[in-house]
């Protein structure tokens, strides 16, 4: 088979490693790189061991930053320095700087306690997170995704922050807009219900 | 924002012409990129070059090959040459001999005829499979897909091959195994209705 050839079985296993990769995908990308001009996929390389090279991650708030350069959150003034917002990854940040309502300071926790993953909370930023928090925070968003892992995540940090006289609230759970009833999960109708507010 | 990052705006850019990295696997991938080891990305960048450095079309069948071997097909005495099987691209191939029950050879056509894709006969090797289709070649099988695209393709093919003589099938329409009725669409009754078979 043409998979076992040994130059495409050595980049199949490399690129089996990268997410979102599946095995019908897998072969179209491998057809896109042994098509494309030899410069560009020279450019493709050159962009990836660039990135190793120059982005590293904000030693306060986790964030990708170019390593020469100061980190584009916790350094900038027009940011409000009151406010955090503790999101797992940074896929989930750029979901919340996207919307373009928030402007305060973000934490990223590196992923979410998952025992069955071996991932507990010595894995994540959560010591940090616990320290970061003194003046002039005084609110901590957090904005942990709505799975079983992400919930209990965002339970444990908020017992970490109890002794500390600081704001702790989360995401507003409810219908999405533009849904209707009619097609949302019971649970979701359940949380919109309790937690319904003034109209 | 953080993907306005040079570095990363960079990776992004040559990320997004890579087939199947959608909007949101993309960052995803930056993500795995950032946090792998430095040997892991460099290996990858490695196979990728490997593969550009390494890997040629057939000259004949146009199957991907070792630049310093033989096709797998072509130069393999174990393999019937008397019947030859056209696909698009050498994903088709891999479904093919993913079956199991087919040990002729290939050919690799390189897309099909689309024209609101630029895409005409003269950029497809239908020529190079003309002149292929002499003695000992007995059958071409058009494996082309089921799209207006491919059909066309296969027609078209079809009308070349028609001088030559050698016998030229495609393969069956109907109904897939394990599919019920019910949720088919209508034409794919229509067609296994037409060509039904001898029970």
């Amino acid at each position: 088979m043409i998979e076992h050839l040994p130059t495409i079985a050595q980049l199949l296993k490399q690129l089996q490693q990268v997410p979102y990769l599946a095995s019908k995908n897998i072969y179209r990308v491998v057809d896109y790189l042994l098509t494309i001009e030899q410069d560009k996929a020279e450019q493709l390389c050159k962009a990836i061991l660039d990135a190793k090279y120059n982005i590293k991650q904000c030693d306060s708030c986790f964030v990708w930053k170019e390593h020469n350069r100061q980190c584009s959150f916790c350094d900038n003034a027009k940011r409000d320095a009151t406010i955090l917002c503790v999101v797992e990854t940074w896929q989930e940040l750029i979901a919340v700087e996207k919307t373009g309502g928030y402007n305060g300071l973000y934490h990223v926790l590196g992923g979410v306690i998952s025992p069955l993953d071996g991932l507990g909370p010595e894995d994540l930023t959560i010591d940090q997170l616990v320290q970061r928090c003194i003046a002039p925070i005084q609110e901590v968003i957090l904005a942990t995704n709505q799975t079983p892992e992400g919930e209990a995540t965002a339970v444990f940090i908020a017992s970490r922050l109890k002794k500390q006289a600081i704001k702790v609230s989360c995401l507003a759970r409810g219908i999405p807009v533009g849904s209707s009833l009619e097609y949302m999960d019971r649970l979701t109708v359940f949380k919109a219900l309790n937690e319904r507010r003034p109209f």
